[in-house]
């Protein structure tokens, strides 16, 4: 929720490439049935990223071997934003949450000269780039509290019902990676529970959970606003106070995991520096782990920044070149957006 | 954790009538056999509180009902402490915590002339009947915080096996109200996921929840104090701080049910004030609902306390007689120990 860097560069990238790839996978899928059918990781190419998943897999539910975890601790985890859907330019909840300035500013007329809000409402992108974390943290108190938590869960849902990402025209909950959600079902498949572990705001990502990921609300672990037991018209309501509970980024994943969940993880997923914590808690288990991190580095089909940009990004919440040198020194996966999906939307 | 009014009485009853019973229980199964090998409840005496759950199960799992809720939403909360097990005279995480005080003090001197640790040492009942809030918030900061995640679980562990109430004199573990077992595994017969939503510390109760109730620690809503993520030799560790950081009591509980799950549930189960924000907010949501507290009126098998004791209970966290009014009025579903229970505890 209140993550440094949310906008990047607001370039948007063409669709050149799309159409060829698309026409060379229905000529693989006509060629292969037989071996598409048993591969549970179809919108993956062949190479160490998927071979890394399907090995881990079978480790872990092959009872003759040593690695062999029963299903009640079959536990993974994953980011959201950049790790299973698009985050660039900016994340679907910012989005929200500045569309809900300029719709809620009729009401608020000291907006327009009271920052953040005026940089907002003037869609002064440079502004909005440089907002601090106090600033961001002032825009979700006018824009996500102040309502009950069912309240919430009907404007949210309004909203990605009409919302639109600017350069690929789509609800945002269909830019989901198709290769992940195979990873997520492989798992799922294989008798683990999968969770969503994110920065965002629980209650928001919990409205499309199961719509997109088929993964429960119960499953989703976020960031959270405080919440107060009172009655309306003598019905007793849960309403969203404009003060922060907990920030489940960084150091608050390993944090939410053991107070959500209650068990390490044996494999966790993310993409940038508000994930390595989670990462290593995970791999500090013993036995067989699985970490990876979604490198962004296809500006044709999606975006490419962090490393991939050829830029050393230091900031805190991007893939940062010290998250890839720690990736390699602890054997974590860093897939290859580029090289290791043979397809990143369902819709391509 | 920090609930008022921990110890009651401590006058420890008699175990007159469990032989009386047990005969008569063996008459009645090789009586009927085959209405016994149907009953999803056999420790359950016939009467309104097992109609009211047998009929809200059948209502909610029934598609041709206009009850009917999909296994998603099949969501069943159970308070823990006098509840789902005995917490009379002082439940067993207090005496936990007691226990603990008494072993580190050779470590601390200090305690021996410091409150509320001196009491503890000279276990002075009356003493600790009176504790405050921040007298226990003192105690548990003592000796459930300043070590590992994993070093308190093998800490609470260890004590749970050799641990003995002191009437019954069997392990806590063995003190869970058969019923209620019952009660929890023909909701999970029927699609239900089952909760423990206690006031007691999370990650005390998820030591023992899948053996115990069979609720595996990820429906283990709690109490829980604050962590800290940092190395030991490399070595990522959660560490547990002497800070609170959710109570998951009276209106904490249905905001703990929002956090942890997400959604309302169907049906709730309680015995005290504590509940009580947690049963409100259940019967609050639309269509069937079922919401129980459980009433200890059994001084021979177990114990009689709250308004089963002929005396107004005005203290919060005890099952005063406005909690039974407001259940009266709402349609809530008194479960009497002494005439529902046909057997207390499995080992009867």
């Amino acid at each position: 929720m209140q993550r440094k860097q949310v906008l990047r560069k607001l370039a948007f990238l063409g669709l050149i490439g799309l159409i060829g790839a698309s026409a060379a996978l229905t000529l693989t899928s006509l060629a292969l049935p037989q071996v598409r059918a048993q591969d549970p990781l179809p919108s993956w190419n062949e190479g160490p990223s998927k071979q890394a998943i399907v090995s881990f897999v079978q480790k872990v539910t092959d009872k003759s071997n040593p690695a062999y975890v029963p299903p009640a601790d079959r536990i993974a985890t994953f980011d959201q934003d950049g790790t299973l859907w698009v985050e660039h330019p900016l994340y679907a909840q910012a989005m929200f949450a500045l569309e809900r300035v300029h719709e809620l500013a009729a009401k608020r007329p000291e907006w327009r000269t009271e920052q953040p809000f005026k940089a907002v409402l003037a869609n002064d992108r440079e502004a909005i780039a440089r907002f601090t974390e106090q600033d961001w943290a002032k825009i979700i108190g006018a824009t996500h509290a102040g309502m009950t938590t069912e309240a919430f869960h009907d404007i949210a849902q309004e909203w990605l019902g009409r919302a639109r990402d600017p350069r690929f025209k789509r609800p945002y909950t269909e830019l989901a990676y198709q290769p992940m959600l195979e990873v997520m079902q492989y798992l799922r498949a294989n008798g683990f529970k999968t969770y969503i572990v994110t920065g965002g705001g629980q209650e928001f990502v919990r409205v499309y959970s199961e719509q997109v990921y088929s993964v429960p609300p119960e499953q989703v672990v976020g960031s959270s606003i405080a919440t107060k037991y009172e009655y309306q018209d003598g019905k007793p309501v849960l309403m969203r106070l404009p003060k922060v509970f907990f920030i489940d980024d960084k150091t608050g994943k390993p944090m939410g995991i053991n107070l959500f969940i209650g068990k390490r993880p044996l494999a966790a997923f993310g993409n940038s520096g508000g994930d390595r914590e989670m990462l290593e808690y995970t791999g500090a288990g013993p036995g067989a782990r699985l970490m990876m991190l979604v490198l962004h580095d296809d500006a044709k089909r999606e975006y490419a920044y962090g490393p991939a940009e050829g830029l050393p990004d230091t900031k805190v919440g991007t893939f940062s070149q010290a998250l890839r040198d720690e990736a390699k020194k602890r054997g974590w996966v860093v897939i290859s957006m580029k090289n290791d999906f043979k397809k990143i939307f369902a819709w391509e």
